[in-house]
């Protein structure tokens, strides 16, 4: 292992103790002065067409300074997937069709949220109802009435991945099985519901603070939703209260607030309540999976055929990408000859569904890691030895996908039996007690351009001042997982001074350079390597200047704590200020300023880079209440070179508790198209006491790809939770449950099923 | 004349709409959550020993949460003459002395205004009131009681100007003369009152958003009085509303509202209220000046020689600046070949006096173009002849000094005699009417290195986006001269795009590029060239990624209203945004972003170039009552190439507006070291009611070291004005006024004078 200064380190989060004293300011807590506060009127209806929009009463309310319908609008579509134009299918305020329950409809400003929530009951608009179609294989068959005109079969995307010959694989396999799975609706529910503030300046530029995980492509999506240029419209990001992905994209009540912004020529704020949070964003997708695996009588995977109906909800969202993904995953954790996938997104209408912390990874892995189970079982070859059989390995190519090269999957599985003692343990535990383990993989930021932007991916600019003080300006945007830390800590490490040195300016596309977004756990890797470039380029700039001074060639100078010094030779040396103080003199004193970008050229479709995870889940059942009890969750994960250990244990926690939450409790309830449970009361995520005892591992490797070796942290964690758990029920009880959440209600039909008489 | 499409054009200032609409928010304007209001107590006493300082009951007064007195202060000096550090002679808070009523002693940080008012009436301050010294003759006796302990005689700085040989001059002259001039202490008197907010991060970073012209020197100064580097002190220019130099320095309460939100942990706000910023900033150096000019009978300017004794008040501040400028003004306008200056700059118990618009030029040149008509009447030469005669030409070095590029002063003297029929009415104009003249030139920024800054004095970057929108980063700070909108339009001209395609983030020493702030007519004129170095490297980097795709040399390209092309073939040309991406694109889609410097290198110790301006003023003067009506100015400005000329005129009516009250309202009147006129009902400005036609005429000259030939504007404009009226009413009334202002009293003495008998 190399010895790294600042890597590696537990180094507190700079953004800790502003949130520890709640000083942190978010969205929400935003004020300008002459600020209105908007409100959007959303649609009752699951489908309808909008016959008349009649706003005048409500524009006749005091208080009320202006009211947007469709019309107000530039009437053009918006959407992130511009490498697809047909896939950009969402109106900022719906002109003809309202497409699920929530949809926009219209939007006010006055002088005060009950005003502008008095309004919306003001404004009469008549609908023509129209067939609501709330389940995907219906609306898949042929002469189902259509959500968007144009799209047959409301097939919003489909996408098929074939390598080797699965019917081949089949043929020569001992044994084959098939299943399928049943995934439900998760909702994000971030703890800050979403908002955002919109200000026009008198040249007509619009600045907004949004909580989005996204400032760039937020930016170029609201300009194009204005008709303004991108150059003309200014997002910020404030603190982020959690996006797991619901942040990722451009909301219609951001283009809403910035309309009603410019109509009134004053600061505009909005806010959505919980329920709009649970109802009106995003959701993971409900999906449905049917995966055949055929393997040798000694364990050796075969062939593997997928087919996946993602429940999409009423808009494109980022579902192509989980359409993709699902299939993806299926060919990551195990050495696949043939391989055959179908996956279909289909518009319901519902809330569009979208990319979700381990998005597209946690239905597939689902599936593939409780079959694993069943063959192990079948088979009578031990779980872990079985995945160890087929475990991918480091340098491998996945054809025509991508290619894998560090992998510490093995190494994971061994050190989580090793942990749990699991050879001793499984299928010996006392009854209603079960051990299960899972498995799974994932990306380190996305490598295809979906947003058809002509700008690296990752763009990061570095001011080193002459009092050893240096300023990264960064794009990423820390949404709460603590990029800004990490990227900090990248820079002092290759820059050679210390943590404290280094202060971050993030996030606002007004002064910081182009990021693609936090999403698919790409910050850490991309933007890292983004922020390392300019790191180097720095120290070049700073060699060449200090060379000559220390008698040395630039290509053998180093720094560390701050002095430059020849390799091998610690003096004589020169300070870092005094450095930065030399190099400005030497361009006539010209700020010492250089930039870095990272972008995934050459790394296929998929990513540049893996992680990996094996979760060993420990349970007790009540056979009597079908209460599921999770002990402990023991989790080895290989994330290259943990940039930050202990911000690293955090997202293996929090995404813990999500993939708990996913496996146990958490699930969409709606009922005609209108979500049932949209509170924190009613929608049940574990609470803190829900939660196990979480043991991590550390699985190092060292990523060639990653800035010091680092890849995908934590979020990868979220997928193996829920087969881990089913499996330990399995283990315990000797069902499956093969439908999440697995509720005390599946459990106990689950057992009546299999002991009929009982 | 050269033919531009975006400099030299009446373009409407960026910041105008949001000014006249109310929108633009000052530092007093703003408000941060959890944010308290810090005031600070001022010595009551000229001079005095602090015995003791009791803050307890202060402290226990509910809703004041913290009270800082001289020792809660690092205890260092601080001063912006980084240059000669025996010059940092200020405390942030008072340690052992108060040097003058309204020095600081002790800051109060409370949850309100009121409170904290309040709490300063309970501070105990035990004085023992020393000697006040107030005139600065006086003070400089030998025996006279120290204000600062080091300084002998109280003289604060010296500075000795000496060419050629004056006593030889003087006695090779026809004509020889002797007058004393005294020139009164004027008030800044900006429209904004000063006011900062200063925030903390939970690193011990500080943010100060602060009403100063100079966000970087307050950085670096702010750093050294808090211990803190320079790189964790981030200073925000909010809009200002006026400077004229009042806000060029780092202030006491700017320390005091840092180390309150400090040791609060909690944002905090001070505004000073209109007496403070009256009776508590700085003020113009009141002087005496003995001049003394021989000439030959044919007018030939033979030998000058002068001595200046400046009221400093009770601390440097911009002191030795004005005391080497009031003695290189005498050399500016006329070829003089013998010269020789004794310049003292006096400590006082007064409010410190510092560089006010027109720095250290409208005392000299009240005298030297006074003198000069009266030189004119004695030897029976017309007043503009005289001048024309001995006017300074372009190319000429000033020994020792500098060097003159362009000059339009003889210009400026035809053209305005003309437009006034000058010579048709000078002398002969109807009894209480009067006509007179005065000339003037300023530098264009300074370029001794006073602040001994490691970084070049101007800084730029600039963003290329592929929409077209262009972004600037400037450090140059906007404090209501138009700057902004100046720095948008070089920056739209040398990069061939629109002025409306530019934006500016300006004045953040967080986000944008290191700037030595707004004084002494710089920004245009330093900060321009660093932008305008910036746009050819921006050109640079895109002609030759467009060059080859042209089948041009990239030296051939040329851009112009956003289309690069072939000099002298329109096409095939390429749109601008075209080829920013072309850019990104051959540089793996990194941000195009370059940076620009300028520093005035080699360019003496005064300025790299210098602006002309001839005014002649028409009065009349009332016998019974003494009252002066000025009824016309006439201003000929040499100002280059003006950038904006509607922002020139603006500034030329702004500078004339504040020469006017200098001549014959404005004086800072004081018993005993105390204002006794510190509100604008005492305080006399001319009113817009006041204010006579201004007639501005254009003299436009080609500066080489100028951006586009542009040079200093407006604030020469200033000095001038007194000595027009002052020469206008001897031309009315035939009585001399040899010390402002000239009030009503001193033109009845005047007369009672002359004519002892009426």
């Amino acid at each position: 292992m190399k010895e790294y200064s600042v890597v590696g380190k537990r180094l507190p989060r700079i953004d800790s103790p502003a949130k520890a004293m709640g000083q942190a300011k978010y969205a929400a807590d935003l004020v300008l002065p002459r600020m209105l506060h908007g409100k959007v009127l959303r649609s009752p209806h699951p489908h309808a067409r909008i016959l008349n929009i009649d706003t005048s009463q409500a524009e006749g309310l005091p208080g009320v300074k202006a009211v947007v319908t469709g019309k107000d609008t530039k009437g053009v579509k918006f959407g992130g997937w511009r490498a697809f134009t047909q896939l950009i299918d969402q109106y900022p305020l719906c002109m003809d069709k309202v497409r699920y329950i929530g949809d926009e409809v219209a939007a006010v400003a006055a002088v005060d949220e009950d005003t502008a929530e008095e309004a919306l009951d003001l404004i009469r608009v008549d609908y023509e109802p129209l067939q609501a179609i709330l389940d995907p294989e219906a609306a898949m068959k042929e002469g189902a009435p259509r959500i968007h005109e144009e799209v047959e079969r409301n097939i919003c995307w489909s996408r098929f991945i074939e390598f080797g010959n699965v019917e081949e694989g089949f043929a020569r396999s001992d044994y084959v099985r098939e299943d399928n799975f049943s995934l439900q609706t998760q909702a994000y529910a971030p703890t800050e519901p979403r908002a955002c503030l919109a200000s026009f300046d008198h040249a007509g530029r619009l600045t907004i603070w949004t909580s989005t995980q996204c400032p760039y492509p937020v930016q170029c999506q609201l300009a194009a939703a204005l008709g303004l240029r991108e150059g003309d419209v200014r997002v910020v990001q404030p603190f982020l209260g959690g996006g797991f992905g619901a942040k990722f994209e451009l909301f219609p009540y951001e283009v809403c607030c910035s309309l009603l912004a410019q109509k009134t020529g004053r600061p505009v704020k909005m806010m959505y309540t919980r329920q709009e949070e649970f109802s009106a964003s995003r959701t993971r997708h409900a999906m449905k999976i049917w995966l055949k695996t055929g393997f040798k009588k000694d364990g050796t995977l075969m062939a593997r055929q997928a087919r996946a109906v993602l429940d999409g909800g009423a808009y494109t969202s980022f579902g192509p990408t989980v359409t993709f993904t699902a299939g993806f995953f299926h060919t990551l954790l195990y050495r696949l000859p043939n391989y055959k996938y179908e996956g279909y997104r289909v518009f319901t209408n519902k809330p569009p569904s979208s990319g979700m912390r381990g998005i597209g990874a946690v239905q597939p892995f689902f599936a593939g890691e409780t079959q694993m189970d069943m063959v192990a079982r079948d088979l009578g070859i031990d779980p872990i030895e079985l995945r160890l059989k087929n475990a991918r390995q480091p340098n491998e190519v996945i054809p025509k996908l991508t290619t894998v090269n560090s992998c510490g999957l093995s190494e994971c599985l061994t050190k989580v039996g090793e942990s749990t003692r699991w050879h001793e343990r499984q299928s010996k535990l006392p009854p209603g007690r079960g051990i299960g383990i899972a498995c799974a993989g994932q990306q380190s930021g996305g490598a295809f351009n979906w947003f058809r932007t002509r700008l690296a991916f990752s763009n990061a600019r570095v001011r080193a001042n002459d009092d050893g003080t240096v300023v990264l300006f960064a794009g990423a945007a820390d949404i709460g997982q603590g990029s800004s830390t990490v990227l900090c800590q990248i820079l002092a490490e290759e820059l050679g001074v210390r943590f404290e040195d280094v202060s971050i300016v993030a996030a606002d596309t007004g002064t910081t350079p182009v990021d693609i977004g936090t999403w698919g756990s790409r910050v850490t890797f991309q933007a890292g390597n983004a922020v390392r470039a300019a790191a180097i380029e720095l120290k070049k700039q700073l060699f060449a200047v200090v060379a000559p001074k220390l008698n040395a060639d630039p290509v053998d100078l180093d720094i560390k704590d701050r002095k430059i010094f020849a390799k091998g030779r610690p003096e004589p040396s020169m300070p870092f200020p005094e450095a930065v103080t030399a190099a400005q003199a030497a361009n006539k004193g010209k700020i010492l300023e250089v930039a870095g970008s990272y972008h995934p050229e050459g790394k296929g479709i998929v990513s540049p880079a893996y992680s990996f995870v094996a979760v060993v889940a420990e349970v007790e059942v009540d056979r009597e209440t079908g209460q599921v009890k999770v002990d402990r969750l023991t989790v080895a994960h290989d994330c290259g070179q943990p940039i930050n250990p202990m911000s690293v244990e955090g997202q293996v926690e929090g995404s813990v508790h999500m993939g708990l939450g996913y496996a146990l409790t958490e699930q969409v309830v709606s009922e005609k198209g209108e979500m049932l449970n949209p509170s924190f009361l009613d929608y049940r995520i574990p609470t803190a006491l829900d939660m196990p005892e979480v043991k991590i591992i550390e699985v190092i490797t060292d990523e060639p790809e990653g800035p010091f070796g680092a890849k995908e942290a934590g979020e990868g964690c979220v997928a193996p939770v829920a087969p881990a758990i089913a499996n330990a029920i399995y283990d315990a009880i000797g069902v499956r449950v093969k439908d999440l959440p697995i509720t005390p209600e599946k459990v106990l039909k689950a057992l009546r099923e299999a002991q009929p008489n009982s």
